[in-house]
């Protein structure tokens, strides 16, 4: 960590050195005309830089090492493989994870299952808790979805994966394969801190306005907790642009396997909200590299409870896996 | 509402009006070169755009009405005032919450309630739960953070104010007179639909990337649990800009005094992070209408253990409170 | 256009729909309790969103008609196809220009064009007239660097594509095959309509904070002056996302191939900001239905004079190649 | 300059200390465990960070030093005041700027520069060349329009100012008092060189997404051309947020005052986009410590031409001023 100092006298510069040596670090003094470098030595990472940046004679300061340590791969370097029921995400193993936004009736799940359990995905996706701006909107079948959902795993064998909401819910989910905390969760620390002391693989959304480096501090939170299956979900970011309901971050995929030996996977729904546009992400987010997607499916879109714009008919779905099993095998990747 | 339909036939269009009719809307078409317009008569608050937007002939839809009821300034023209103990909050009486941004002892919190409070706050304000992008930052001395903010609360008669991070600790905030969901739960749906059933004056925060109808929409949460007292206060957005912690959206006053009768604060020391910036920005959210002020205000802001950067010294404060006592007075604020 | 007028007597609305009228357009009334509504049905291009809503009893305009024309694809549905030099654009043909960000020498900017064009590419870059933040920075060869790169026109036969930063300079321009409009100027009225009147193939930057409408319009800005060569290049917009210089907004590509007929190329060197990030980038651009590439490509890149932090190597940009041609077979693309 | 170099070894650091030290800078080395650290002590302005990331060895740099000298108040300490034919902005002196966005007529600039002149003004503002989005816009009467404002000018005794859109243009501006440079050519590098040249005052907008240190620069461009009488110009920054036209960012104006000794100045009409938030946007400009003020007044909002949604009638404007002046006494502002 580097601290710049104000203009100041030497005896304020050498109180602010003695307090950091007490605290373990080492120092490495650099006086320049205008300013006093500090170079902090040590493991930095639980230091806030605001609480530095509070002392008087501190102008600014600046990390040099990721504030996160679990999820980061200079210290972890092989991906990370998340086995889900024998099902694997990463490491060249890809998923599609597809379904409803909305479960909404057993028939509906059930049915929505199978064809995209057809059409090549090899998880399911869908809502049984519904996070929705209105408290006048639907707002999912919440336990009852939650059984229609098991009962359509049953059913097809696919492992499933679906968004909590509070960690009142928490007792209903034992038989979900992947809980997904969703982008307005990102950073409820309370839930992350608590969905770490559990073994299940969590799917990590990003937040609307999250940078890359928070989105990493909150899958530390859960892995920090000891639970070292976090899958991170790209799923587009608010910006002044409306031509999509938001901007899908396409670097964001190469960016974080730089930094992370985690999955990432991509949204393309959510992060385009218009149908027309999932095909073209969803394949750009494979030819980023991408470890897997996210798609919503429903077998009659203009009559889904929620997300309808964004949905895929099941045969619109079977024609992007046609795209996206081809780009995986460019990128290697086991579908 | 009004609903754009794609080039269609007649039959098609029929067949929506009269879907529309049938949950109960009037009806209005109109015909151009290009498109029909379909204009829906009747309450639309409960209908999502998205939805509508989802059937397959539909190109665009506009709300013509806000989305929101209980909050809007349109059916409840007189501005809410909020009495929290004798103390008011809107409507020409102005609240200034000040104090540390974390509790750390109850020497701390208690010496920092007298020096704000003979400066001339009306509210004490301290964080006994956290939320911390870093899982190795401190996280607040809760459950016992709440005791020393509530023996402050005892030795100066100031009314307190503290963040909920989680509903599991709602138990803990019988003695707390206001509480504050922070930015990062603005979207966090349970939590509002929860604190809806109780009666106490809720502090909203605006999320950092939300939107003032989602905002709104948030505090219809509130609101349409039952509880009335809801009091908004703008902390800053998420920008590209880098020269402050967070833009403060100083615009946001002024427009939800057109759209809401609900009290708006502003938080200038989230909004800018710096507490050189505090003043200004202060005297900036009074000149443009705020009915408060919420301010950290700590004894040695160096040696804070969270957000020091940005609280002031009570000598600070005391010089920031000169000014918006005058400032006050041009607007006819009782403070 | 749908515009909705406040609660107001119908004197007034009649007052204003016989002001449309006398301008030719019709009109459509439809009155609902809060509010009336007045349909325009006519070419609304011409008339401002803004200056509707100047008027007292407006509430909002909605346009249903997007407010550009030439560039439309509803009244152009084929695909444009650019032909510079017998080298096509457009509508299946495929283009990746390549080379410096700067030109730095003769030697330099030829051996690079050998590179690019021994590598795949079939158009070279480079920049001679340099937008620089700071006035103490290099700002390019100007003249001498447009020598410099129409010798390595001549030596390699590749047509060349490069920034134009004020219509002073125009004249020097007349053997460049492709004249380019740099994302700072995107928004430059008076370049765009005296560019409009030369037929040379425009390539048309988006601005940092442009939305795709805004940037269509500037395009149609240029088609109205009678060129009908305008490609569009998306190259990263500014978010509050700082993990790369620009965020690279891929679903502009499928959003602009629906909206407009014009080619699409992507530049994912500006977009990223580093080399690492390049081939990523690029992959998804052509996933995405990208028309075409821009990369930067520096035979030394740490000793480039301008943006060497994300320029290619030639060897890295072959390998960028390898890949692109494998997509390219896939979407059909000549390239 | 700070620059942080990833794990190498010790030849390649040497190297590259060596050249910096050939370029005439000190540099001071600092080992860590993962990396090393070279201080940079001399004028560091003229190297670009990007050039230095360019070096394969280098993670990242951090300037220690701002990149502007000429604007930086830390080398200028005191406020620059510039004088306008008599009339004075900055240091105490309080400028209010108004008029009309687009000229019209030779009749409307006049009663218009006279309205505003009883209200207060004491420079007039008005548009010739105008900047719009769509081809068929109404974009100014040009020439005709510069010669009525100066006719205004003549009738009224206020200076005044106005923009310009082209350096083909400059030569009509001779009596032009102040010549602004809009948000649009904020980045226009070759007009800010060239207009550097000249000694008239400069209002210098802020582009719609450009940082401040971005907007600094530009000034610097201005200065470094000899020209030392720039006024600085807030008019609101492009967000996600919807609710207004631009976000208006207040604090851009205390950062401002910490950073430059130029004016700072606001224009809420811009901002906001509506005429309803101007009164309480220009009140908090002037309470966080503008300069001065631009508003757009027009006899007959309905009936402008351009901009009248924002625009105020002279009576509303009269009531802002009313305002202004108590809120400038109270600032010490001399109006």
């Amino acid at each position: 960590m580097i601290i710049v100092c104000k203009k100041s006298d030497d005896a304020s510069v050498e109180m602010l050195t003695g307090k950091f040596e007490s605290m373990g670090f080492r120092t490495h003094l650099s006086k320049g005309t205008e300013s006093t470098i500090i170079g902090l030595i040590g493991d930095t990472s639980k230091i806030s830089v605001e609480d530095i940046e509070a002392i008087d004679i501190v102008e600014k300061v600046q990390r040099v090492s990721e504030p996160y340590k679990l999820v980061n791969r200079k210290f972890h370097n092989d991906d990370t493989v998340i086995d889900v029921n024998g099902v694997k995400i990463g490491g060249g193993h890809f998923a599609v994870m597809a379904g409803p936004c909305s479960i909404e009736s057993e028939e509906q799940i059930v049915s929505c299952a199978k064809a995209v359990k057809a059409a090549g995905a090899n998880f399911l996706r869908g809502g049984a808790f519904k996070p929705r701006t209105s408290p006048y909107a639907f707002r999912g079948l919440k336990a009852q979805g939650l059984e229609f959902l098991l009962t359509a795993k049953k059913e097809t064998g696919l492992p499933v994966v679906t968004e909590l909401m509070s960690l009142e819910h928490l007792d209903l989910f034992n038989d979900v394969d992947i809980i997904q905390i969703g982008a307005r969760n990102m950073q409820n620390f309370e839930m992350l801190a608590e969905i770490g002391k559990c073994r299940k693989p969590i799917l990590l959304k990003r937040g609307l306005a999250n940078t890359i480096e928070e989105w990493l501090m909150s899958a530390e939170y859960i892995m920090s907790g000891g639970n070292e299956n976090v899958i991170l979900c790209e799923r587009g970011i608010r910006t002044f642009d409306t031509a999509t309901r938001n901007t899908f971050d396409v670097s964001a995929i190469p960016v974080l396997h730089n930094l992370t030996h985690l999955p990432v996977i991509a949204d393309p729904s959510h992060a385009s909200g218009k149908s027309a546009l999932v095909k073209p992400l969803a394949k750009s987010a494979v030819a980023a590299g991408a470890d897997g997607l996210m798609i919503e499916v429903h077998p009659e879109p203009s009559k889904a409870l929620c997300d309808g714009a964004q949905s895929l008919t099941p045969e619109a779905f079977e024609n992007v896996m046609t795209d996206v099993r081809k780009l995986c095998g460019l990128e290697n990747k086991i579908l």
